[in-house]
């Protein structure tokens, strides 16, 4: 494989916005790891270096764990802190949130345990009284101006320093880890901006969650570690591996769930993902959790269990999108205003979504437990029997029924905003007030119509048989899997979050079933959806099923001029600086003859065009009339001629070929599962045409009825 | 792509002992998915019958769930049944086992439910003493007796009904999974024998488990099904992709793990995993583990999760191997013998671990649990500080340390016999048991030296700070991992057994180090061990890292004689015969001239055979002088001459090729990704040899310094 004995530094590098080879990587690594193989043998230093280099990818997952529990941990404290600071201040020590301000109170009793004196709100600060419609007011007016100044300072951040931190990050991660290069979007800077903006803008208490954004820092500190080691930053294919493993990471302390997180990577973000891929992820996510769990930002494993929020991912094209900072000024404005007055929708949504998933124990004092109690219960407090709804359930009920639509609505316009923001809590969210409200409705049709039929044969009066905190559980995950068409991940993810190991039936069939609705009105998951509107050239996993040949997509069609090739011995490096002008081609066909049109290789845009001018600068007798050999010996040729310039180094002997007969789901299957940039097509021998990624990516697209022209990218 | 027209049934079907080619699988499934999607649109009866083929997918998976579930459920109640008839009888109901008929006593409290009247040992019903040397030694008698009874009706079932139902069949199905037939393995008679020889072999008291031969029995209702959908019957691609299901479904009813089912099949059984097979398998899991818990076969959840065994797939070749009969009572005999004596070795293994994990509440009645109580203490019974061990705690460490000396060398010997068995529950069973002897170590050190450097930070005394339930779940993971290899899987399997999510993190830890550990003795797990001993043309996920070109491995290598091939347009009827009666390969390239030798299909063996008897027999003119055209057209041949014999249809337009250049890592991972049987190499558009899978095996044999001639199939 001598064309990969790169002479200068940047042969055999990508550009942005182009698909890399995996073959060629996996081939570029497999000949570094031979040499240092062969050298480990000379000396005890190689012999260590080449140790060290074995364990290089154990020691990045190390790190990555480690950076990725760390920064969760400090986003966990830092929104902690900054939520409730629109509401007040903690006097005795500024930089505590209000459950630490009154934790170091200790005239506090369990249920007074969110009221200390330690605590001011703004208004009594200010004032100093503490209860009044004007005090309320003066709450309300602040709390919205801190949702305001938080929103504008993250949007601002984002669209100065890094436009990249902005949205959930996870269908670029995915389009990313299929082998397109998107050069900064997981650089150091958008790492710094990513982290600091999210903290404002879920303290903001915008509609969106930090599991998305968590991810896409998890994959920022990969990227990070990738460039101390050689062997990743110069692979980008063994760097995608990492980044597979730094997915799994980021879901693992976005959720406290490290199998979740080897899942979620595995089933909905990655592309490739071998066994070693599976182990390193496993591994990392382990980390990753343990370093969490060492910080324990609530003081409360439990809670860092339900810390859970959101993902987005789609980008809806308003007016106001024209106007970000504005956009999300006015969101935040909305969002605030409307949220306060509810309190289901004032509270933090992982808050909301914990009380929905609870059942209502004796101890309860919330209002969703208002229940009216028979007298004469003896029963021991863990089971408790269906009893008749007060009036605090009825008023909790309507107001979830417009908190359900407030969030349905406020999350489809949230989604779009230019600043970090995550999909996966609102949908939770919205899933689990939906699946409460028809849990106390089935509850209250059990209760007082025990003899139908549907209750009848296991709803005995006085029984305990319907649990509305199980109805809210299910439909956060069937709301969820609906979303992002995840099933095992997500069943996975929401046990290792409840806990409940027993509720695994009812959840995986919420998942499939949720799966098989969504399906019903399009194939694609928001990811997925979110690729296509931004036309990467991600090649997704559906089956492709037309009876085309890659006849009819190879390049040149007929009526167009034949392809741009170079012949072996006859070309002159003036012939290839005109092909290379005249044309924009990543690559060229190496044939023996124009009458023969057999192939012999492929030569990369990049790799010609450094080769030539290095040449030009450095090798005397090269120039425009210098013959270009492909050939293993260049002929002896008179001095007075000019010198040829030798290029089988850079001309990849094994071009991937197909015939014209094949049909294109082979054709698609190869590009999927060998990671092909572009692929030569020949009959008997000779070359007719070539095939690159976008090609057959136009071509899926023509023949699902959409416009080919959406795939923007190469 | 006319060459999947078949003409006859049999062509395009394959022969026992060799490999498919998946793409061609998956082209002529495609073909027939457009054909019904086409159909579909002429009428409402072919709508319907399209409708049906799209969801009969769904519908095996329904079908697989439902008979995996119903036979795992017999299999756990007749083993029940069987397993204590070795001991006594119940004498008011003969199908009753010892807890069953003891629950139908009123009479018994809870510490005495095992002690009933109507149950009776058989001493106790043949001499109708309860006590004594006698009674003892006649019991251990017909135990032994009845161990030798139900394992040699289980040998000799096997030996003659079905020799393919003995072993776990795990190391079997991942081959076959990767795309080799094996007919029969699969087959009604396997499932039927494999089923009552399953319970016979259990109840036997052998150190051997149930859960790898479910997972076989459950590949076998699989393939039972397929056989109903000519979509799955006759594809074996597709057939391939519900077998992947129903492997995830056995191991959801062996160990009542549904999401570690689908786990297990993706990390350790299967070869191609698509999303569409992780949903369905998730499934078919689903109502697997779902038709198992409706049956509940011991009228208890929570021992169904624990009711773990085995799975073995080692054949070791002793002298005894020879005759196998023999060498199953000889160890069943051994087995018998001395496990009696032993408290830990005589009851079933499954509950041995059961008590193992087991914490020491106060309830707690096992001998394991004589710890010195301090008289002072007051505190609940859940957070019961370490103690001093009581005699009783020292004399069950000698026992248990004598039956981990006993389970090791012991399950050795029962791997290799001729009956279904599995390794997962004796693993289990030697790192629980070594797991719990290492945790009363430590628990006594850190009670008698709690000021030593290790445990002064976090052991108090007085304080509950060694657990040796956790060391011995810990160890029985550990164990199990090391064998198989399994990490994520694993995990899943363990906390989906234990209920205990809190214990992911050691459970981890040990999963990863154990298989560092292994990892270090050898790369393969017991399934690749056993795959590569039996010499099944399995090509594995390891990386291939030499430097080896495609021509170093085609055929015909230097000094052999050319390639067998066919022209287009110059070969008559007798010289192909010749060529199939000269030589033994399964398919020939098709090239435009002996001269040119440019490439235009290849066209298998059997195919050729077939269409030559066929027309031979059929169509007027062809002879032996005949001239097969492998072209488009026929030129006319004038009438005096023999009529050609066209055979474009069986010639396969698109064969896979690769330039001689091409390294062997690349080929080798076209090899496994695209699942090719074979590979033709080019040169410039000439054919130059062929690569076949079994080449590739050789290859990779011969660079690892291993017998090339072990691999024993095509």
């Amino acid at each position: 494989m001598d064309f990969l004995d790169e002479p200068f530094p940047d042969v055999g590098t990508y550009e942005d916005f182009h698909t890399i080879d995996w073959l060629r990587e996996k081939s570029r690594d497999t000949d570094r790891h031979r040499k240092i193989t062969c050298k480990s043998k000379e000396s005890i230093w190689e012999f260590i270096k080449s140790l060290l280099d074995a364990w290089s990818g154990w020691l990045v997952m190390l790190l990555i764990g480690l950076l990725s529990g760390t920064l969760a941990g400090v986003i966990d404290l830092a929104v902690d802190w900054m939520t409730d600071l629109k509401e007040g201040v903690c006097l005795s020590a500024l930089w505590y949130s209000h459950e630490q301000c009154c934790w170091t109170s200790n005239e506090t009793t369990f249920a007074d345990r969110d009221k200390c004196p330690q605590w001011q709100k703004w208004a009594e600060l200010m004032t100093g009284y503490t209860e009044g419609a004007g005090v309320y007011l003066l709450n309300y007016f602040l709390y919205v101006l801190w949702a305001l100044f938080f929103s504008f300072l993250a949007v601002s951040l984002v669209r100065v320093f890094a436009p990249y931190a902005c949205g959930s990050g996870i269908p670029e991660i995915k389009t990313i880890l299929s082998g397109f290069i998107i050069r900064g979007y997981l650089g150091k800077w958008t790492l710094l901006i990513k982290t600091v903006t999210l903290v404002l803008a879920v303290s903001s208490g915008l509609s969106l969650g930090k599991e998305g954004p968590l991810v896409h820092v998890a994959c920022c500190c990969g990227n990070l570690f990738c460039s101390l080691f050689s062997k990743y930053s110069k692979n980008e294919g063994k760097r995608r591996e990492v980044l597979s493993a730094a997915a799994a990471a980021g879901v693992s302390v976005a959720f406290g769930a490290p199998i979740g997180g080897v899942l979620f990577s595995l089933e909905e973000v990655s592309y490739y993902f071998p066994l070693k891929t599976l182990w390193r992820s496993f591994f990392a996510a382990l980390v990753a959790a343990f370093t969490l769990r060492s910080i324990n930002p609530f003081g409360n494993n439990r809670l860092v269990l339900f810390y859970v929020e959101y993902h987005t991912p789609w980008y809806m094209t308003t007016r106001l999108g024209k106007y970000p900072v504005l956009e999300v000024i006015v969101v935040t404005g909305i969002t605030a205003v409307l949220a306060f007055p509810n309190p289901y929708t004032r509270r933090s949504t992982s808050e909301l979504i914990s009380e929905l998933f609870n059942d209502c124990g004796a101890l309860e004092s919330s209002q969703l437990c208002d229940y009216i109690n028979n007298p004469n219960m003896t029963r021991p407090v863990d089971d408790i029997p269906d009893r008749p709804a007060g009036p605090g359930v009825y008023s909790a009920l309507w107001q979830l029924t417009l908190a359900l639509v407030f969030k349905i609505v406020i999350t489809i316009f949230t989604f779009g905003m230019k600043i970090p923001s995550g999909l996966f809590i609102p949908s939770m969210a919205v899933g689990a007030i939906a699946g409460r409200i028809v849990g106390i409705a089935v509850e209250q049709m059990a209760y007082h119509h025990h003899d139908w039929i549907i209750f009848k044969n296991w709803c005995r009066p006085g029984a305990d048989c319907v649990t509305p905190g199980l109805y809210a559980m299910v439909g956060a995950a069937a709301c969820l899997g609906g979303v992002t068409r995840m099933t095992v991940s997500l069943v996975v993810i929401m046990f290792e979050l409840t806990g409940g190991l027993e509720y695994i039936v009812p959840l995986m069939a919420a998942a499939v079933t949720s799966k098989w609705v969504a399906d019903a009105f399009g194939k694609e998951g928001i990811y997925e959806a979110h690729i296509q509107l931004n036309g990467y050239p991600y090649l997704d996993q559906d089956e492709f099923t037309h009876r085309t040949l890659a006849t009819d997509v190879m390049r040149p069609r007929r009526n167009e001029p034949p392809l741009a090739v170079l012949t072996q011995d006859s070309t002159t490096v003036e012939d290839v600086e005109t092909l290379i002008k005249d044309t924009d081609y990543n690559g060229f066909p190496v044939v023996v003859s124009r009458e023969s049109e057999r192939l012999i290789g492929f030569v990369q845009r990049r790799d010609l065009i450094l080769n030539i001018k290095n040449a030009r600068q450095k090798q005397d007798g090269v120039v425009s009339n210098s013959v270009v050999y492909f050939t293993e010996d260049a002929p002896q040729i008179p001095a007075s001629n000019p010198q040829p310039l030798k290029l089988r180094r850079i001309l990849n002997l094994s071009p991937f070929t197909v015939t014209d007969h094949t049909p294109m789901e082979t054709v698609v299957d190869i590009f999927r599962k060998l990671g092909l940039r572009q692929c030569l097509v020949t009959r008997s021998g000779r070359l007719l045409g070539i095939i690159t990624k976008k090609d057959v990516l136009r071509h899926m697209a023509h023949m699902m009825n959409q416009d080919p022209e959406s795939i923007m990218f190469n």
